[in-house]
């Protein structure tokens, strides 16, 4: 087949080129089925007189066309109308599962896969808007100071403009790392803008110091119970987690002093401040013997302060970072749980080189954090907004978690034990004897309209079942007092069924 | 030493409650050495009298000093100052280097940190302002549509409030997940929102990848040269990548074939369009026939798509995803290019179950992306405004690449040659003979005040010197074209220099 014209309805008059127009217009009957693969197509000279456009028109349209793959065209020879594969947008169906994700995915990445549905599963609430969710460690987001980091941004964006929104420096906002090196020293800590990495959130810190660190096979240390997340992280970095007993005020030592007498682990990881998942706050004598066994043994701590500014009780100690003279403690911060986490914004503070190694990684991996929630948090903590709303957080938390541990006292079972949170959102719950399975006691807690979250999912090796983790980051007082009656109603049943 | 009682200036009428006071003025007495370790402290009763308090405010207040560590208290005994380590803040010395961090890193991490400063390092250019820079990637600030963000972030703060400032769905935002998914069909490719994981710009896409699929010593094809900061990344992973030569139309893909009979590799990884670093962008043909050999051979693509939208002269073919009938392909794409990178927002688009298990990796190394960029992005693109942005930007740059193409043709000395990218930022350029080493070409370069990328950052093994590779995405008209004329003497003084 061979084409001497082609009617292409093409306007004069239109803002749109009218070489554009005519590759449209082949495309659209190409597409149609109007031009089929092989047919020769008018030449530019015999088109542009039917057209009444210019030659060098037609020319770059058909370019255009053979560089699109809709024409082809050999030297000597016809340009003809090409054979393509559709693209997706015709509507052909797709051939799926050509190839086996499954099967290529690494092993790590396979764990992490079946690790997600696993944990903390999210039941179906839908049916039921009433439940009062004591498993979830999210900030009561009508306690998030919006309207003040609006104004931030607004300042921010007026008064530096565009480049505010280009990439941040590797290390972070300097503005902003300086801000932090002088607010640590309300926490005793020393440490300049230089020796802190600004990172997405709590949990890219603590990545980025296996990143800088790991091996496959290399030990951590950590209290067990842990921060289930970065069990399972370190579990993708093909880390063996050496869980040391959690006792009432810390970690076991003597546990500690005859691991680290077998065997180097890469780092100590500790929670010393409202632990998660116990609430558990670790006394001042602790944190000194922790840190002069880690120094005698020269090993690294990884110290998570995640909630070092909600101390809203007093009553605990400095972190023990603030003693670290010898450079052994790597400090993770964030102000996902005092502030909020939609902005992603964390750090870790530590030796200056160590901190440099990370941001190399970071540059290769990401390149730079977010810039613009760099910038206006800046802003916003050097207005004072962040400690005016830590002062109405501390308040409002000092309230609610009164209010849970007196409902605690007033609604458990008998020989259920809690632990006493002295700030943060957790505490930890102790059964005198275990829930059935998850299964049964998610059951159970729904039934009576509260979710809880099962301690199993903050140990290593397969938890004990007893214990729950009860958080109130999200509920008001009335749904604490009701969430924790309802909660002791489930553990009543749970007991009852238990062996 | 014991004390029968202690002068405390506490002050009923301040706002500060009296146990705080009363903890406050005994931490200033021991920190100032007036009370002193070992030293007995007064009973809560006979404290209590003194100080004309109730004894229970006392009592308090020594509770929360024992658990800060300032006192020590054992029963049937007096209480008394602890001796406690400093903290950091009261100026004691640091003593440093305990920790051999070099020597504990990793040596992938040890890598990434030597490759920092080697890798397109930054001269000090602080006593030349002058210096025209050619060798930077960065979009052209002043373009950036900052106000129009302001006010979408603004709509999106005021319209949905605090809930904005909380994690983002593990996968990204659903509503922008649902507008890429539509705006992917301009460019052919048909995929649903559910296929889409949306991350921390295309490095964290890519770097995803290689945690999903990765294994030490597997091996990625790319073109040679390719994109620098990818190779080193890869590197980190432990993949060894074969870099199959760049044609003037796409990799070599008789190499290809060639190379995929031998040994199959994790993924072919390539840049159809205005390829970083040579601006090569590859025709139909050679897309269809890339695709059809990666089926045959089973082997994913990873098309890096990072200037999709930058396509100013028309004249470029449809993605490879477009073609992808049997997902075999993942897609990368960013708005870091086009819009700006301040908010780190990229995406990748495949296989649905291979985006659930990079959703599931990202979930326990970061818990989810930066919400508010996303969710003001969304409002960003659904107003039209990035449309409107395009537009600009392709206007503008089709001017920019025209000026800097005219003036390689005035300036460059004989027998240099250089791509014509037809979009994007970037161009390559071949001496006729190499330059003699990075250091001598970067100081005759800064001699002639510019700056342009070596080539050899471009290659997996020491790479070729012939290469520049020049960037005009971050400069105005009159500065490329000067640009150009100084990089031009520079070169002719360097080919002078060379053996």
């Amino acid at each position: 087949m061979s084409l001497e014209s082609v009617f292409l309805p093409i306007q004069r008059d239109r803002a749109v080129p009218l070489h554009q127009q005519i590759i449209k217009e082949f495309i659209r009957l190409i597409d149609h089925g109007v031009l089929n693969p092989g047919c020769n197509i008018p030449s530019t000279r015999i088109m542009a007189a039917n057209l009444g456009v210019n030659r060098s028109t037609v020319y770059l349209a058909y370019q255009e066309l053979i560089a699109m793959g809709y024409f082809d065209s050999r030297p000597g020879s016809y340009t003809t109308v090409r054979k393509r594969p559709s693209t997706m947008t015709s509507g052909l169906p797709r051939v799926e599962g050509t190839l086996p994700w499954a099967k290529m995915a690494n092993e790590q990445s396979r764990y992490l896969w079946h690790a997600l549905p696993d944990y903390r599963p999210e039941p179906d609430t839908s049916n039921n808007a009433d439940i009062i969710n004591l498993a979830q460690l999210e900030i009561d987001s009508r306690l998030f100071p919006a309207e003040d980091f609006r104004r931030c941004l607004n300042r921010v964006l007026v008064n530096l403009g565009p480049p505010v929104l280009t990439y941040a420096e590797y290390g972070g906002y300097p503005p902003l790392r300086e801000y932090l090196a002088r607010r640590l020293q309300v926490h005793g800590i020393a440490v300049s803008s230089d020796e802190i990495l600004i990172t997405n959130g709590a949990s890219h810190a603590f990545e980025l110091t296996l990143k800088l660190l790991a091996k496959p096979g290399d030990i951590v240390i950590t209290e067990s119970p842990t921060y289930g997340t970065f069990l399972r992280i370190m579990k993708y970095y093909q880390i063996q987690v050496l869980g040391i007993p959690l006792r009432e005020d810390g970690m076991d030592l003597e546990a500690l002093e005859r691991s680290l007498a077998k065997r180097r682990p890469l780092f100590v990881y500790t929670i010393p401040n409202f632990h998660n998942p116990t609430g558990i706050t670790t006394p001042q004598a602790h944190r000194e013997r922790l840190i002069a066994i880690c120094e005698r043994f020269q090993v690294p701590i990884v110290e998570d302060g995640f909630e070092e500014d909600m101390k809203y009780h007093g009553l605990v100690p400095l972190p023990i970072k603030s003693m670290d003279r010898h450079q052994v403690v790597l400090y993770i911060g964030t102000f996902s749980k005092a502030l909020f986490p939609g902005i992603r914004i964390g750090w870790i503070a530590g030796d200056k080189e160590c901190i440099q190694r990370m941001t190399a990684i970071n540059r290769f991996s990401q390149i730079s954090i977010n810039s613009l929630s760099q910038v206006a948090l800046n802003d916003f903590c050097r207005e004072g907004y962040y400690d005016l709303h830590l002062k109405k957080m501390h308040r409002v938390f000092r309230k609610r978690m009164k209010i849970a541990l007196e409902a605690m006292a007033e609604f458990m079972p008998a020989d259920v034990a809690w632990t006493k949170a002295e700030g943060g959102y957790t505490f930890w719950v102790t059964l005198p004897k275990p829930y059935p399975d998850e299964r049964t006691a998610n059951t159970i807690l729904l039934k009576h309209k509260v979710m809880a979250s099962p301690g199993h999912y903050y140990y290593w090796k397969a938890g004990s079942k007893r214990h729950f983790r009860l958080s109130i980051s999200n509920l008001e007082e009335s749904r604490i007092r009701e969430g924790v009656r309802r909660f002791g109603r489930a553990l009543s049943e749970m007991l009852e069924k238990a062996p």
